[in-house]
């Protein structure tokens, strides 16, 4: 065991703060990063909150990690002293149901580590996340991070990016379609970016008139205000794939009206409470309504070159680590364009 | 135009009572079918009472037609004078669209022409369904009937039948699939008996227990009670595919969680009032929520050539016109194994 630092919460309601605790030492196949950015999802303030009723205390979160390689155990074979790497949402899985055999860790049966408030396979307690100084990670759940993107903008990448970029391409986004991208906060305007970057015709729909203009710097194609009625009609079953980023409670059926027969609206964001689907929605052009959840690690990694060759990272704002508190207080205002970013090298002074 | 008698209402508060009316005459590549029986589908009762809110009055309905061709229009090549046919829920569409031209007419994007309800595309007038002597329907909109079958019981083929086999179809079930029917009525237990002829281990689930040995026979491999809360868990993750017949309100997520990974729960029965989806529900397992709408004309052949093949028909009871509307009061309360059918020799006494 080492002694580390980092920014956690004891209880749902204390604000976190300065923390010291201990991280296993690097094992054989171990890689151990010095955090140098680390992206704030609002995953991390629902489980700060306990909002998702699940929390662990105490709480150190933090899921979107880049930093540089100090240390690597000695069967390690995929990394090197020195290197840059990321860890995004998992730490571990079981590796042996059929869900890890075909890469896609993140549907693991026997439930997959969470960075943070999960239960560390190698010693039995809770996992703590990125708002730290360094981490302890197996190889296999390391990323690559390509050499020409700005680090600090890679790490929203380790959720936000594959959040998004997996179901776009599980569903085949591509040239000649018309794909929609709901919501342009964190994920959404990673959907932008990513849809585009695919060559398909993208549509996002805000319901900030404020952010036609920045839609349109993202990739969008074109931008619809969904309150306007007209708006939305003139759009009715035309598309091919619509990707569904909001959080908030909003009305699925206007969106499930867009799609194209046979077509899917993936919902990526998770609002806290059940959405009404119109059965007739569904029913009359034999429509899908789905959900995806990240990405595996080796669609997390195919993301990351993806991003690396279209020169694609998130649009950012970097925060110091005690400006935490007043960054979540902004993001529940969607004040940030579009993903806050933790210099790691302010924790020593927080 | 020739007259016609019939059973119909002239408006949402009346009850069905004898009714004459004109059809067209056989034209060019017409059919002229005298119906022997008419399936009494949970539709029929919605728009006679226009609790779809667009029904068109007089309502003339029935769209599970079955009968012998008495006249045949000269460019007629498809069927025989004296031969048995049947019409379903459609007799017309664009022919001209994506959809129309995959034989997909159900879906057809200018909206295809309800066997009832519609706007016949020959006259321009409000289309009269089966509860009566003759109807006149377009050689492409009339189906074979296999010659094996017993007529009474192929009638709620027409939309019962089609209704549950094209999504089966769709989702390609068929042996080694886990396959659940939620709901064991006029839909549900069709869809039974064809999960279990395409070779399907089949799960029927139902509020009834009194319903499990009919399940058993209908051909479900097993029966699951609903309401309770262990059998439904101990089918966690496991399904394949699941097809909700359920018309009422009713809890999706217990049957969404009941999914494997990138499953699908497709809804044909279509309760009045919104469903619930708790997006975790479809997150945690890529899992999909769609519908289906009966099917098109070639399916809905191949369908009929496949009961033939393997035996199979509705279980009905029949009943004489007149008596219509306790038979409406009867399905309301799920008291009918499984489809009422109407006797249309008895439409001359009523």
């Amino acid at each position: 065991m080492f002694a580390c630092t980092g920014y956690a919460t004891e209880s749902a309601d204390q604000p976190l703060g300065p923390y010291g605790f201990e991280r296993r030492d690097v094992g054989p196949t171990d890689v151990r990063i010095e955090i140098a950015y680390c992206g704030v999802c609002h995953s991390d303030l629902h489980t700060a909150r306990n909002e998702w009723k699940n929390t662990v205390y105490p709480c150190l979160p933090g899921h979107e990690i880049v930093g540089k390689i100090s240390e690597v155990g000695p069967e390690v074979t995929k990394f090197k002293v020195g290197q840059v790497a990321g860890v995004g949402c998992m730490v571990e899985s079981c590796r042996e149901c059929a869900s890890c055999k075909e890469g896609l860790e993140q549907y693991c049966e026997n439930g997959f580590v969470g960075t943070y408030n999960g239960v560390e396979k190698q010693t039995g307690r809770n996992t703590f996340g990125g708002y730290s100084k360094a981490i302890v990670v197996d190889q296999d759940f390391v990323l690559r991070i390509p050499e020409n993107l700005e680090l600090a903008a890679v790490a929203p990448l380790l959720c936000a990016g594959i959040t998004t970029y997996s179901p776009l391409r599980h569903w085949k986004v591509g040239p000649g379609m018309k794909v929609g991208i709901v919501g342009l906060g964190g994920l959404g305007h990673m959907g932008v970016k990513l849809a585009h970057a695919m060559g398909a015709h993208v549509v996002l729909f805000t319901t900030s008139p404020g952010k036609v203009e920045d839609g349109k710097r993202l990739g969008a194609d074109e931008v619809v205000i969904s309150k306007n009625p007209d708006e939305m009609a003139a759009h009715a079953g035309s598309f091919d794939f619509i990707l569904d980023a909001v959080a908030a409670a909003h009305d699925i059926n206007e969106y499930l009206n867009l799609l194209k027969r046979d077509a899917t609206l993936c919902q990526v964001g998770a609002p806290e409470d059940p959405l009404a689907v119109a059965v007739f929605s569904l029913i009359f052009k034999r429509r899908n309504f789905a959900g995806s959840l990240i990405g595996g690690i080796a669609e997390t990694q195919e993301m990351l070159d993806f991003c690396g060759e279209h020169g694609i990272t998130s649009d950012i704002e970097i925060i110091e680590m005690a400006e935490i508190e007043n960054a979540y207080a902004r993001m529940l205002k969607s004040d940030v364009k579009y993903r806050f970013v933790i210099d790691m090298a302010t924790l020593e002074a927080a």
